[in-house]
């Protein structure tokens, strides 16, 4: 079933804004009275769509389970199709957030309107994401940030490293005991992070850490790690 | 450094086909004594390229490991560019050997010259892959088969379900203990398998294994399940 999160409840009716409509109507070609799913501060209803499209009566809960879990990545700025792929699939496999960083090796360099008009497409494809996968919170793309600006949690802080001496193995790093409920992912750009980027970053509090034995892409490496984070906490 | 796969070893020469003296003449601009790696029946060898760029003589060996585990994934037929995603990503992953199924709610319909045609076109994105991801031999994309075609090996078989009830859990199913050498998975096409398909595929030995909460796409589940093996494997 189409899921949409709702940006207002009064009492038992949930509001939807109005690109949602135009999705509902000319995308889904839905009517009056049918049924769809809409989420709204942490709980997914099930709704029947009243005249109007634009708001649903809730007939009962869909999904209530809150899922506190957080799963932070910061990520490169890398060409649109990679980041689409990152935003896309990294949501639908449980990335809450997503902070694109200034790295020195990006090769994709954005001025301030740039980054405006990038942002809203990324966060647009995490809402898409997050409504097609069914999750009951929006994952979401913040403002592009400086790398002294990354912030370690009180959870698992990985840097995910090319390098094969000074690092931990991933499954020293990620266990089923420590598959904690706060994880924070630093990936660096194509061209691997600089040394001083490095020596910033584990200073920060993250763990140089090595993912497989084999050469993977950027945007490969995100999802395999996401992938395991979600094994090992099921 | 860019590897490719030869197709003759004379003594200390190793051979290239006509296509990859065109990538490295015209992509990546190589001359005469520039170094490459090439790989030849499981072994990946440093070589220098000769006059012709066509063959180079062999420095040394570059990686030995024969890589003997197996990862057979039995996949639908999808758009085009999800069967590239997967073969690309899939590859990276560590899937030996990908077999298209023919099953009942297949979108999408290949005739003869059509299949034909696809399968170099898959195989090509193999072939690519490996080398990209420097793997010793090269992932492969078999004939589309039948669904009563569809092989368990002794070892783990998955069958990748949906349903909520009658299944096991992918950590019952998969466990660092189990991750043997020969894991067959098959998944179904985006409307699911069908119950009569289901029943087959059982019977020829897979087991009904649930992945994750979150809807995921075709493509998702194919890649998150290749990443858990390749983990679990370490």
């Amino acid at each position: 079933m189409q899921q949409y999160f709702g940006i207002k409840k009064d009492e038992n009716v949930l509001y939807l804004n109005s690109e949602d409509l135009n999705h509902i109507k000319n995308v889904m070609r839905m009517k009056e009275n049918d049924k769809v799913i809409i989420s709204f501060k942490g709980i997914s209803y099930l709704v029947t769509l009243n005249s109007s499209l634009l708001s649903g009566t809730i007939d009962n809960i869909y999904k209530s389970e809150r899922d506190t879990n957080q799963v932070i990545a910061y990520i490169p700025i890398l060409p649109e199709e990679k980041m689409s792929f990152i935003i896309q699939k990294g949501t639908e496999l449980g990335v809450t957030e997503f902070i694109p960083v200034e790295f020195e090796r990006n090769k994709y360099k954005l001025d301030k309107t740039g980054k405006e008009k990038k942002l809203n497409r990324w966060n647009k494809i995490a809402k898409e994401a997050s409504e097609q996968s069914h999750r009951v919170n929006k994952s979401e793309v913040k403002e592009i940030i400086k790398v002294k600006e990354i912030t370690s949690l009180n959870g698992v802080n990985i840097l995910c490293s090319l390098d094969n001496e000074n690092v931990k193995e991933i499954n020293e790093v990620l266990t089923i005991d420590n598959a904690c409920d706060k994880i924070t992912l630093v990936f660096g750009p194509e061209g691997g992070i600089t040394q001083n980027e490095e020596k910033t970053i584990e200073s920060l509090g993250f763990t140089k850490t090595r993912l497989v034995k084999n050469v993977l892409r950027s945007e490969t490496v995100i999802i395999f790690l996401v992938s395991i984070i979600n094994y090992l906490r099921k």
